[in-house]
């Protein structure tokens, strides 16, 4: 990770307060019992969301730092530790859910007084060099699981048949006219990875050499109504369109629509955080796996594009507008497993295991979704998930070959 | 079912609000999440046995009888229908800790406005011959749902590294002497089922002839620190000991002592209602599975009683006194499995759903635990659960062949 | 097991032959391909029948009573031991079917070895006393396995979709006429249980005293053209008709027909030992689990009988003649749970294992098939499967109470 | 695929012959049991592998091209079909162990009855242009056949704890010096893929541009004794060294060392083609799974190679000679996921399924191993496998990031 863009404890001190707010704000909309369940082994409580976040600072930030050292419940650093074997025992992933003690007031009281204890440490600016990375890791961190806290949420509502509406006016990208155009790349000696003195992961350094084929991008992401004439006129049903994983994926779950799509009177309705709608055929088609949005492709004559495909055309595209929604509208799967990029190092200790373990069996999607936080997306962001990851806003952008 | 013993309105409907008022007391020590958590498929939410027992009264009782009947939530019909077919749609049992809507304030007001309208139905007395038999079916379908609520909530808490107690001063068996005497049978041709005109289920009828040979059966039941020694003796580790389905059973899920036992410093704890505690060596033995029940009998050189042999034990001792625990302590695996008397007739209608359809694969419980409501117990009792379940308060009696 | 019926050696020694080559025999239609697979882990490859059985002789007959044993071969002592833990390791039931050594020509030989020494133990009659039950268990034991090899062999064949007969001429039970009658009998104080000086397994004794209430019982069993009009009537979409397991078990197994029959042309073919035919409706239903012969006898207003209902009614009307198939045709479902008889105990030593140790979650079939061994069958005989079985030739007499 | 090598029919048809034979050379030491049995879902039974290596021949070439086609067997166009949609239905893949009909003589006469008939095709000479490639690649196909044959043979027979050898002079490969030096290599824009007019598969194309950061790459293969300390060391039992799917897959198959090595008297014994022997401590490290692979790379300070730097190292060495065991040695696993060359095109029709359906979720291995066919290994070959796959001769090469 680069060094903090927060050179003043004050700045860093101001954006600890902002991030940590958002998070608790997020859940306003929601009951303790909303807080406390997990839909699926891939997803994660609220409340285990809000706790983990917190445990991150007092883990790697206030543990090592902080004078007199006394944690707020030392059970905690078992019970929400997420996957760091650095740090110790786990409490079992899939029974998060089983956690109904801390209570979420206990949980709200650990964030205040985590907040109160970091608020110190960040106004001291004793030996700041050391913990300002570490805070600013940590606030990236919790932007992260804001998201995921969202996409948990939407999941564990969908499986409730009153069909509960997060918030009524749920946040929706804007429509995608249809169809899409075409833009051209003439490939070369390109670099990607992040540059400059922002923050960034590990994961997406170093900056380096790629060589790129001449391609082409559509200018916009595939809607509903272009998913749902995929749907109709028979692509889930088609072999000759899918990966042959894919084609067992969706035999075996039974899949024929996107993940929270519902067919209502011969059309479809949606399930959104605004609870369920009729589909909007101009919205991103989103909650797709990496076989679908293959597929979809496969079927529309074109391709997925690769990481690097993706971030030389943003990079030369976000420099004037936002139009082409790179950025706030649906995640992107690529082609690109996720892996290390040439001369990657991993950071030393136990924050050193939070990118580069994963680097197996897994994509790389690229931009950012409605739920990401604002300041979380940048060119060079690596998302990634499993080929079978249905509940992220996971969309397609086309690709092919030029010429 | 036979005819309610509650031949005035005033007295069933006394009776009523006492029944439905300890299933809400029973929440107390718990916040909204513990009631809205499942640790497992075969248990259920407390939130969801406080509605699902108030659908039973909406549905069967109401439903029928109440004048311009409305639903409180139409929706609810699907939501807290247990395994009723005849009633239509089911909510998947597995999926019921997923309800975090309706909260639990909304379950609460869905007993009160469901207590409120059953008020006026059973002080109207209009028609009471039709409801009076069902109603009192409700009353003991809630009393067996409270034993049920306390048995899932331990379970619960039991998956919780903090060990949070349900009650510091929850109710403990008084202790069992060892080591226990032997009272002998004649046996001959004896009768067993329900006789007389109290309450009783379907499938404590009719009353019927069996043929009995002489036998013996322990005084009382086997204690902690009994079972205690046959962990230490090897017992687990002995196949000989074990059916053959038990012992793949106990190898496949690695059990090598009974289910809430935690090894401690050479001894062992016990998690209860009230936390964890130091093994008390004179309580019974309970949360065993029908293997480990029969195991035991096994190394004991006894065996399991039969259920006719349990009820016509019972008959004969508790004229007296009810010393040797029959009632109270814990239910007493037989070696019966739970099938049709003589002559059985299953009851028209959904209600008929009931007990008929679970006789095949279970075995007989006999007697009645310390968490089962006092009035709720009696001699021809027939409970019944799979070979191995754990999370009730089962125990073993032992038994042997007489001469 | 009782005293063995042949008292001298030489009768004994020709029954031995007699049982051993007919074992033989039944491969003779085979390929050594065939005799080696194992289709599912319930069924084992007739190459492990023909040679588990011959470890039983030497096992527990030459290992005890040749003069200077030595084993044929050290290693088969693990490899064909089914399930003795008191004889030490045992090879993994499920892959029985990757033992492609030794080679069907060595288990011919090992059986060739073995008969040899067991023909110069039985003609020596030396302390005939001490191992003459145990031949004699052992041929028992040989002819429940023939049995097997020709279920197992079946289900292997089916799963070819060349249906590839066992025998063109395989033999088929006499047709069953329709409607049925119903015989009536009185109950009362009866007996059950083997007696006399013939053989008999363990589980049949001792003999004991029953009440049995007035029943009547079927003169016939259920017939093909019966069941399909239980199949065509919706009997398999009905759960009204069925145990609450069984139910779950048809829905996730997705049956709604027996399981060798096969859709053709708005009929029904089936697979037999004969290859693929036409389904003959006269024919008794078979392959039925004990959750479709308890739908079928509820959907025809009727129950299973229990297993002294059958023994009474069986020792009642075969001392005249054979009619009413009580012998030969199928095995038929009793709703009795298999437990032990009152007294029941346990022979010392790894024999013991034989049936004790499975008595918990089967139920009781009586009669015989079609493809049991015509001595081996007999009033008192207990076979016993899980409610799932199926690949058995399991058919369905029906009962109900009288009066 | 490119333009066949073989411009005349007596070529192609003499490598016909020879290739062909090839494979029935291969099953000479098996028994028709041997042959017929699988022993995981992920391998096929030898016979089967003969079969559909003929199927490919009867369906791709002579359907198209023989005059009169007439199938040898209607059915086998389903029972031998592995994974072309477009072809039809399949028989399913884990199943393919009880197909003991048609048996391995049947089988044989299948091959040549086939082989007589291509024979025909080949020396007539019509339209040779058009299925000239086919035959080719139906070659090509049949040994990658060749090695699976092997491979899924010495799996079946580490199932028997007879362990039976399949050749007592099985080929073993050279050993391997330890320890190792390092090459090193500029990098820079580079070309991989195949070139020329010799025989590629679809995904070895097109040729394109990579560009590599300056590399090193070890000049030999992991060997046993290197692969022993690992494990001696505790390499298994620390996450730090493992991806985290890696670790759970460890973890949950309880993996603590390579496939076929098995403990003995403090030392090892592995299981090989020529049956159970001692570890050759210089022979090279294979039947490794990525996951082992890659934690191995990380405990020895380096990494897995790329694709890309293995060919381009490869094609500079192979030059002089074949030091360094490019070939004939291990598969060598690369940290590239299998995915399409920019440009990738898919053959039209059903061969088009050949190998662009399986690019998700899979690793590439370079080289080829010690039972590979010598004809069959080239600079741009490109196998692929499972993370978690361990059956093949699957061994490491390290890798590390220069200066």
């Amino acid at each position: 990770m680069t060094t903090s863009p927060f050179h003043g404890g004050g700045a860093l001190a101001e954006h600890y307060d902002a991030v940590r707010q958002h998070s608790v704000a997020l859940i306003k909309p929601l009951s303790a019992e909303d807080c406390a369940a997990q839909s699926m082994p891939d997803a994660s409580p609220a409340k285990w969301h809000l706790a983990h976040t917190t445990w991150f600072f007092e883990t790697f930030v206030l543990a090592e730092f902080e004078p007199n050292f006394t944690p707020f419940r030392p059970e905690f650093r078992v019970l929400f530790n997420s996957y760091y074997h650095g740090i110790g025992e786990r409490h079992p992933r899939p029974q998060r859910g089983l956690l109904t003690r801390p209570g979420l007031g206990e949980v709200l009281e650990y964030r205040s007084n985590v907040d109160h204890r970091m608020r110190a440490l960040l106004n001291s600016g004793v030996a700041s060099g050391s913990w300002n990375p570490l805070v600013v890791l940590g606030l990236q961190h919790e932007q992260q699981h804001q998201e995921l806290l969202l996409t948990d949420i939407k999941h564990l509502l969908s499986c409730n048949p009153l069909w509960p509406a997060y918030q009524d006016e749920a946040a929706r990208p804007a429509g995608i006219p249809s169809p899409k155009g075409w833009n051209t790349f003439d490939g070369g000696l390109i670099e990607i990875g992040h540059y400059g003195t922002g923050f960034s992961f590990d994961n997406e350094l170093p900056r380096h050499r790629v060589y790129l084929q001449p391609y082409e991008l559509a200018s916009s992401l595939v809607n509903n109504g272009e998913f749902a004439k995929f749907t109709l006129e028979g692509g889930y049903d088609d072999s000759s369109y899918w990966l042959s994983e894919g084609w067992d994926w969706r035999t075996q779950n039974n899949v024929n629509h996107p993940l929270y799509w519902q067919r209502c009177d011969g059309g479809w309705d949606e399930f959104t955080l605004g609870g369920r709608r009729t589909l909007d055929p101009a919205s991103p088609a989103v909650h797709l796996s990496y076989y679908e949005a293959d597929a979809y492709a496969r079927w529309a004559g074109a391709r997925l594009p690769t990481e690097a495909e993706w971030e030389y055309a943003a990079a030369t595209h976000t420099e004037g507008s936002h139009e082409g929604q790179w950025f706030g509208s649906a995640w992107q799967w690529t082609q690109s497993s996720y892996a290390p990029y040439p001369g990657f190092r991993v950071a030393a200790g136990a924050v050193g295991e939070y990118n580069g373990k994963f680097m197996v069996n897994q994509y790389v999607l690229r931009g950012s979704s409605v739920v990401t936080p604002p300041s979380h997306a940048r060119l060079s962001y690596r998302n990634f998930f499993p080929a079978t990851a249905r509940w992220q806003f996971s969309g397609v952008r086309l690709a092919r070959d030029s010429g």
